[in-house]
């Protein structure tokens, strides 16, 4: 189930100077599918992430901040899915430090120019045996047209795999920027929670790397919410390797950088709203827009108390308008002195509410035509200020709870 | 569906002196149900309530903490299901106050001596052209006797009525304890989210009884969680009738007050937990107790974070001991300094986890076996200090997004 989304058109997705991508079949937790991805990087090339704020954070992504504290230098990464290697303690750390060595050799560069990421069931330990092995014959698979492969093999409950991609005139050159990522449930604001991979051919240092990765999750994978849990896995990496020949952007001062986190953020963002229209169970695809508000984060609160209801979803499962619910969820956002009686809210071009209450001119029937298209925009005027913030999520289906209960088996 | 909860047998509903009940079907959403509910009280009784910290707090809401600054004193309070009259504007105040003066006029008294709640769909006006004739209708069926039926009344999606009662030995005087409330959804810790009303003829002064209903909320209503969510409507009246011929209860210094305080929180959650095992879809009854926390607050946070996860409360339905999920709800408890390495996790008996990490001893078989009971305790020690906090929750089924999805149908 996935609103919406249908698989992206292999033309539209342009290779990446100085970047190959291998993936194997490794059995991690069941058979026949590819489960292990790699990717190789030119010499030069940089790296940038965020990373999930669960302290219960997995052992990868400990590993993947340790390196990123010894350099920002980056010549592979390898992702696993079927086991998230989290809560799994010193051996499970071990499994993740084996896992970069063994990745080091076959890249010839110091481990610390490695990155690693799991995903999958949490608590359960990594099977090396058959992870190790996997990891060679992703090695022997590397190519530099494999990203819709990739793609394929980081999906764990996604129905579509997810790839964009985008090209930029930079500075008189021409620079590619081409992402994947996987994750339709666990996808929270706190930060990036999901895995995306999004590399470039532009020459960049670390430090303006690693200002437009923040920046663009913040536009995109920090603006979406699927069930408001934060997955202790999860990460988005931007990766330059420089290879379009162009002349190193050092500053954010630089014009070049503007352009650049443009292009970044185009492909961020398409991820994003994909992932959200293959969210576990989706049926709708929902856009809430918080307008009036004092500051940018009590808009942003608003938002996400809206989207988090399980009153408010669920009401968009059955297409009901039973939009008072909204108004409960705005009331629930923690804002001590919201004045109700200033709170208007629309949907699609519909006014519901006004002044805290039913619009005089509402009519349930506009309400049940809007509520029952598959893509539907709410907006909530908050009546105190001129902050703005935009959050994409999902409804709460049967299907979401079918999905989650049987996650395992 | 519902968890070990059967009706309340009536011979352990004691009935209040000083306290009647009536109800009557008014037809308010749906003909044929009882509907509105009042109850009557003798000269002299006091009430002290909590209510909803909503920011779109309903109009009766509103009414009710009006009079309450004016006066403690109360001589009847009115009820009606169906509509919420929430998310109404001026309008619902003015249909709030209406009621109010009804009632007054039945009762004999001031209109700040009396107390008006509404539940239901929001944002809908309230039809005061069937509930003042009902209101009429149920005052005319006033009895010491009616509490059960007046549990009945008040029920929304609840499937099971829920009172409870008890009797003290306090001073030297027997006094009795009767409460009944509703709520199966919507129900969270904020705030008495949900309708409880508990009777004494004990004599209290009305500070002594707005500290003792405080204190109560917290132990019981306070303590429980559905879905996260938090009503417009939802409030905590506790009422005490003097008619024991007790002397009053001015200080809560005085020793009796403690002995009443702890025959009111017996009462209060007696009915909080048969609320939780009324839960909307509710197939699992989990109390989630945290200890070794630094402070009272950051254990709290840790039973909400777990208690409120999707993916925890689906695992919990499906009965899989996909018990990273804890974990990871544990880790997303926003405690910033949170050492996941002192972290451990029971189901019931069997440990699971020890230092952050699957406990070497622990086998899925045990998992399975605690986690495929009606009732499961989650125990989680976060070795930082000495603190523990109690919850009790649900999980998540295909039944509570029915129940949701199809609310208003």
């Amino acid at each position: 189930m996935s609103v919406n989304l249908s698989a992206p058109d292999p033309k539209t997705i342009f290779p990446v100077q100085g970047v190959e991508l291998g993936t194997a079949c490794a059995g991690i937790r069941k058979a026949g599918r590819r489960d292990v991805m790699v990717m190789r990087f030119c010499r030069g090339a940089k790296a940038a992430g965020v990373f999930t704020q669960n302290r219960f954070a997995a052992a990868p992504v400990r590993i993947c901040r340790e390196h990123q504290t010894m350099t920002r230098e980056i010549r592979a990464l390898v992702v696993n899915t079927g086991v998230a290697n989290a809560g799994t303690g010193e051996a499970g750390l071990n499994d993740a430090r084996l896992t970069t060595q063994k990745l080091a050799a076959l890249a010839g560069c110091p481990v610390e120019e490695t990155l690693v990421f799991s995903t999958g069931v949490i608590m359960e330990p990594l099977p090396m045996q058959r992870l190790l092995p996997g990891l060679d014959a992703a090695w022997g698979d590397l190519s530099g047209q494999h990203w819709l492969e990739a793609a394929q093999a980081i999906m764990t409950t996604d129905t579509v795999h997810k790839a964009a991609s985008t090209k930029a005139f930079i500075g008189g050159k021409v620079v590619t920027v081409t992402g994947i990522s996987k994750g339709s449930g666990m996808i929270e604001p706190r930060m990036a929670t999901m895995l995306g991979f999004i590399a470039t051919d532009a020459a960049v240092s670390g430090d303006v790397l690693r200002a437009i990765v923040k920046r663009a999750a913040d536009a995109s994978f920090n603006r979406i919410t699927v069930d408001g849990d934060t997955s202790t896995n999860d990460s988005f990496v931007l990766i330059a390797t420089g290879a379009s020949g162009m002349d190193c952007i050092d500053s954010v001062e630089d014009a070049r950088c503007e352009a650049l986190y443009e292009a970044v953020a185009t492909v961020a963002g398409k991820l994003a709203r994909s992932m959200i229209r293959d969210g576990e169970g989706a049926t709708k695809f929902i856009t809430i827009r918080v307008d009036g508000a004092l500051t940018q984060s009590e808009a942003l609160k608003v938002c996400y108390a809206v989207a988090h209801s399980p009153l408010v979803k669920t009401a968009f499962f059955a297409s009901d308008p039973n939009l008072g619910r909204i108004l409960a969820a705005v009331g629930n956002s923690r804002i001590e002195d919201l004045d109700s009686s200033r709170v208007s809210l629309w949907l699609d071009d519909v006014q519901v509410a006004v002044n805290g209450g039913r619009h005089p001119d509402y009519k349930e029937e506009d309400g049940v035509a809007v509520m029952s298209k598959p893509e539907i925009l709410v907006r909530i005027d908050l009546g105190r200020g001129t902050h703005s913030e935009t959050v994409w999520t999902t409804d709460l289906s049967h299907e979401y709870v079918k999905i989650n209960a049987e996650y395992r088996s």
